[in-house]
């Protein structure tokens, strides 16, 4: 089911190229903070598209991401159904502004139709309330269908530092109270701003979601950031995001957001207010406005030792974490990093990445358990010449046929049963038995059962890394990954 | 060479039965803080009993732990060299207090020589100036060959509210001010009495290092602590600590210190005010005074990434552990377990140990990586009817000839080369090669080479605890444990 109000086409383009910064290191960088199950039933992202549902379908959504991402994100929406497939990516050459991505999808969907609508939405925000999210789309849609530039305003609770406001001036139409025209926007405020925005009434958070036609946003793109214009009409000349060419323009365009480039030139803009239980994740401290708190003030997770902590959040994962007398902190334990940090400084994390970043470390890209499309591995050990993984792959599903040039492996099973492809060789082995594949021998594990295969594998090699990998064939369309 | 001034025995008493508790997750129940390498340049034991190099001999020393810690401490006094064969060890039946411990081992002692004198000394304390410690110690020995409890009274540097106080009286002999009756024992003062202590003088910390004839030290508990006394009588009859006989009337005498049971209530007791760089490490926070600050006032120890904290100590192990605008803060991270706690709250941690224990975790207990007189063995993951460790085996070391009843283990050579003895067989594998040990069949491991050898060791099986375990054959003389 899907809304089309006089058969134009409505579509919905979520920017989902996020590097997962703020929210190590839960986050990291092959699984930013909208892949992840922080806060609700799903993951952002899936959340972000499934509260489309029987608005938008899958076959009208378009996926705005980063090459790096890409993969992964397609394999992480798989669990919404088969029609997951039918959802589109558009890449971005490189990771610039929200403007740039926006420019590139209008120029998509108005190839489509020149009346295409698009609904343009972060993919890691809450929204709580979908039926009046819904309705507040359909005005939304409205007016977008009469040129309009049309934003949510987000009714403030409080209050709030963390968020850019939208002033609204006079209602679109005079029999309603429902859409306004956008008299300002206004950057992050400080405290006493915020609080007498909240007292004069009118001012309302700015919730990052946008409806117009791709028409009309190009339109003013054209006229209030013209060089962005010009160079995107060279990419799409180029007709290929991956062509190097088009790579170069790309990154060379001008990194700005689309509400400084256009929402706050431009003279069309309309706010719907809104009041859908909307919140942006900002950082670790947000997470004290959409969890629940114990007595203490305390969000628990993971079932950390905690004894007298007051006012904190704190986040453990199967490793034993033990928290005494803490005041406003946050400690985030996951499986190979802990970030201990007073909320009052908790943005300073993304020192901390960049840190790891300059020492050539992994613990800001992966996360030691990798979801691949076939299972999951999970890196236990990685030492001079050696790594250490468990292996779970799915029922019925496979690896690819692959070769490695610097590495030998040895399998043992601990679950279930595999078949193992070795040269010409194709033989089952079961729990408790081994093989071993030698360098450069083409090889395929697969589980030919009905439950999950676990297996150890132990990897000898002068490198063991993961791009030690040829793919003769795979089941995922994968060039390069493991 | 050793002190020896009229022909008497001198003998060493080394308390070392402590639980580990305070300095978790650093310390475990087999690993605790006197086994810990925290200050200076070894473990506490260890440097404990190298303090007495040149003063008494390795073959006069007692050290008195639990039947649990023994044989680790065996292991972990090997690297003292040849000579540490011949230290003597007291197996308390049960952990009780310092007063049975002290009785036991001034039975002991007595019945080598009626003149031996005791130097007892707990395992965890700090002194620096070992020269001014035998100065002091010869004193000591001195007037306790004429029948006096000798104890040191530390001169306190600034109020402390951690330590128990002595007071001094009158000199012992009119020509010297280095040795003087004890007029008094206090306990840990509050804050005012302490700073009371320091401004009068005369007051010095409670070292808990004592000097005394074994008989004398006797006849003090035969007369203060009589029904202690008896049942030591008792046990001495029984000859046979591991009688359980012998457990149940240890279990039964009373828990009391020898400075409340005894030092307390003699008339025969001497203070030696001693200035020796002494320290008792109590908890995560009295490491403070012993290490050195940075300019914020932290100890950051093993690489953390730390923004902006101050008066902090962090230690971090090869995890990534990333701490941001901590303020009077301890955080200690290990491989299988994390303590965040604020310095002023960090006593409370025997709660997490004790919540451990009630939980039936491990954390406790043991470290991931366990330190074996052939080498060590690090558990890398442990799941359903599975466990994965790296074991490496120093050179030319073997484990015990050994059968498992549960489980059946897959080794897969990482480097080195590995002499595996399964059933009548005999075999050697190299890097890169694997086998395999069904269960039930006898197997040992060995390390024929000359660098380490190290291999993942993969078991099946319905039990996979380290208890399940039969050795025919040990080098090191165990009979239980892995």
């Amino acid at each position: 089911m899907s809304y089309s109000p006089g058969g134009e086409v409505i579509c919905a383009v979520i920017l989902a190229g996020g590097k997962g910064t703020r929210f190590w290191p839960l986050s990291r960088e092959n699984c930013p903070k909208q892949m992840l199950n922080i806060v609700g039933e799903d993951t952002l992202l899936r959340q972000a598209i499934k509260r489309l549902d029987g608005f938008i379908p899958l076959d009208k959504v378009w996926v705005v991401t980063t090459d790096i991402l890409s993969q992964d994100i397609r394999f992480h929406l798989k669990p919404l159904g088969r029609d997951a497939e039918r959802i589109h990516y558009i890449i971005e050459p490189s990771g610039r502004n929200t403007a740039p991505a926006v420019a590139l999808a209008a120029m998509t969907l108005n190839k489509l139709s020149s009346d295409s609508v698009m609904v343009v939405m972060p993919s890691d925000h809450i929204i709580r309330d979908t039926k009046q999210f819904h309705d507040k789309l359909r005005l939304a849609v409205e007016a977008a269908q009469e040129g309009y530039l049309v934003t949510f305003g987000v009714v403030p609770a409080r209050p709030e530092t963390a968020y850019g406001y939208i002033r609204s001036g006079k209602p679109l139409r005079k029999s309603t109270n429902e859409i306004f025209h956008a008299e300002g926007f206004f950057e992050k405020p400080d405290w006493e701003t915020a609080e007498a925005f909240l007292r004069q009434g009118g001012y309302y958070w700015n919730s990052g979601i946008f409806v117009w036609k791709a028409s009309k946003i190009l339109k003013e793109i054209e006229s209030h950031l013209p060089s962005l214009y010009r160079g995107l009409q060279k990419i799409g000349e180029l007709n290929d995001l991956r062509n190097e060419a088009a790579k170069e323009i790309y990154s060379s365009l001008e990194s700005i957001s689309i509400d400084h480039g256009v929402m706050e030139k431009s003279r069309d803009v309309l706010v719907i207010p809104a009041d859908f239980g909307w919140c942006d994740l900002g950082n670790w401290t947000a997470l004290g406005d959409v969890l629940e708190r114990d007595e203490q003030g305390n969000i628990l997770q993971g079932n950390p030792i905690d004894i007298g902590s007051e006012n904190c959040t704190v986040i453990a994962c199967d490793r034993v974490l033990a928290t005494i007398g803490l005041k406003d902190m946050v400690v985030i334990d996951t499986a190979d990093a802990t970030l201990v940090s007073s909320k009052e400084m908790v943005h300073e994390v993304r020192k901390v990445v960049e840190t790891l970043k300059r020492n050539n470390r992994e613990e800001h890209l992966v996360h030691r358990t990798v979801e691949r499309p076939w299972g999951s591995y999970t890196v236990l050990e990685k030492g001079d010449r050696y790594k250490i993984k468990r292996i779970v792959v799915h029922p019925e599903a496979r690896l690819s046929l692959q070769v490695h040039r610097h590495r030998s492996e040895h399998w043992v099973v601990v679950s279930g049963t595999a078949r193992v492809t070795r040269g010409e060789e194709v033989f089952d082995i079961h729990t408790n038995e081994s093989t071993s594949i030698p360098i450069a021998v083409k090889h395929r594990l697969e589980n030919p059962g009905l439950i999950p295969l676990q297996i150890i594998e132990v990897q000898n090699g002068d490198y063991v890394e993961e791009d030690d990998i040829e793919r003769l064939d795979d089941d995922y369309r994968r060039v390069k990954k493991g």
